[in-house]
């Protein structure tokens, strides 16, 4: 059943909440340990705390094609080891779905990739509105000191897939250099 | 074909504008004379000059159903009579298709319809997101002194269908009575 009545809520820019979600869900670190590169600094901060990488406050829409997805998307500022905060990242289940992002706030990139081998790294900002294109998986990476918010939107059939980013991880990782973003290559060695 | 590499843009907030529009249009009320109600304001406005009511900056993007059209929306601030300026208002040519309106700037209402005759009219202010159903024709109106502005996107198989909105109207009007904004029938007699 398509959704029937109009309905609005209201973002949070700076926090990056929704007024209401219909489902807020977060990741722990300890939830995706075995992405980051530094497997010392990830077991120093799961003894410190397993801190929370990213937040997610999301409205349930019924996952037809003709229906959209929303949320919003909140990375957290922080490090593990010199590898930024970052979401898990996926593809779309149905692989033929695009999705926007249009930042509110913060600074950072969205990693992408596909699945022969293509890799992109776009610069996040306020008010940059960014197209994810059909089959490009996509992460998003907090380089700054305050939280990466993001409000996106997909076709409500879209799905996610992390299969293969979970097991291999992304070709590319964001690290820091000399106190700036380096984009460096990911061996895929695991 | 889809669209097979990432791109961004950037909004602004204060005029609407995106940085690197595809295509820009604007709609000045000799287009659309005949949907106000005030047929005397509406000759006057034009021979003052035919006043710009709105304008939309977009991307061009491939008119599939995985696929994302995504606009900036900017209805100018003003009346026409006691009738405020409003977009000519659509249903999607796709009509189980839905669209996101996530308001950046500027006050006013969306007013929404079916074509089984439900009406409906959420108001828009600055960080308002707003789900418009799939069947749902709507309309910006800027009851406001600055412009009304959007972000928009919905699938991009949509289209546009002017066709029943054009001859008939919607089944409400937003005028101004005692300084307020008020929601009036509209007769549908023409």
């Amino acid at each position: 059943m398509y959704i029937s009545t109009p309905f609005s809520d209201v973002i949070d820019r700076a926090t990056g909440t929704l007024a209401s979600p219909d489902n807020v869900y977060q990741r722990r670190l300890g939830q995706m340990a075995g992405m980051y590169e530094d497997a010392e600094a990830v077991r120093a901060a799961l003894d410190a705390g397993d801190p929370v990488i990213y937040r997610v406050y999301e409205k349930k829409i019924p996952e037809l094609a003709g229906e959209l997805q929303w949320c919003m998307s909140v990375t957290l500022p922080g490090k593990i080891g010199r590898e930024y905060y970052m979401t898990k990242g996926h593809y779309h289940e149905v692989r033929d779905t695009a999705e926007i992002y249009l930042c509110v706030g913060g600074t950072g990139y969205m990693l992408m990739e596909t699945e022969d081998g293509q890799t992109s790294a776009v610069e996040m900002r306020e008010d940059v509105a960014l197209y994810v294109p059909a089959r490009w998986a996509h992460r998003s990476i907090n380089t700054g000191r305050v939280p990466l918010i993001s409000f996106c939107v997909y076709p409500g059939n879209a799905g996610h897939d992390y299969g293969t980013i979970e097991t291999e991880g992304f070709l590319k990782r964001i690290v820091e250099i000399d106190g700036k973003p380096t984009i460096i290559d990911n061996p895929r060695e695991r």
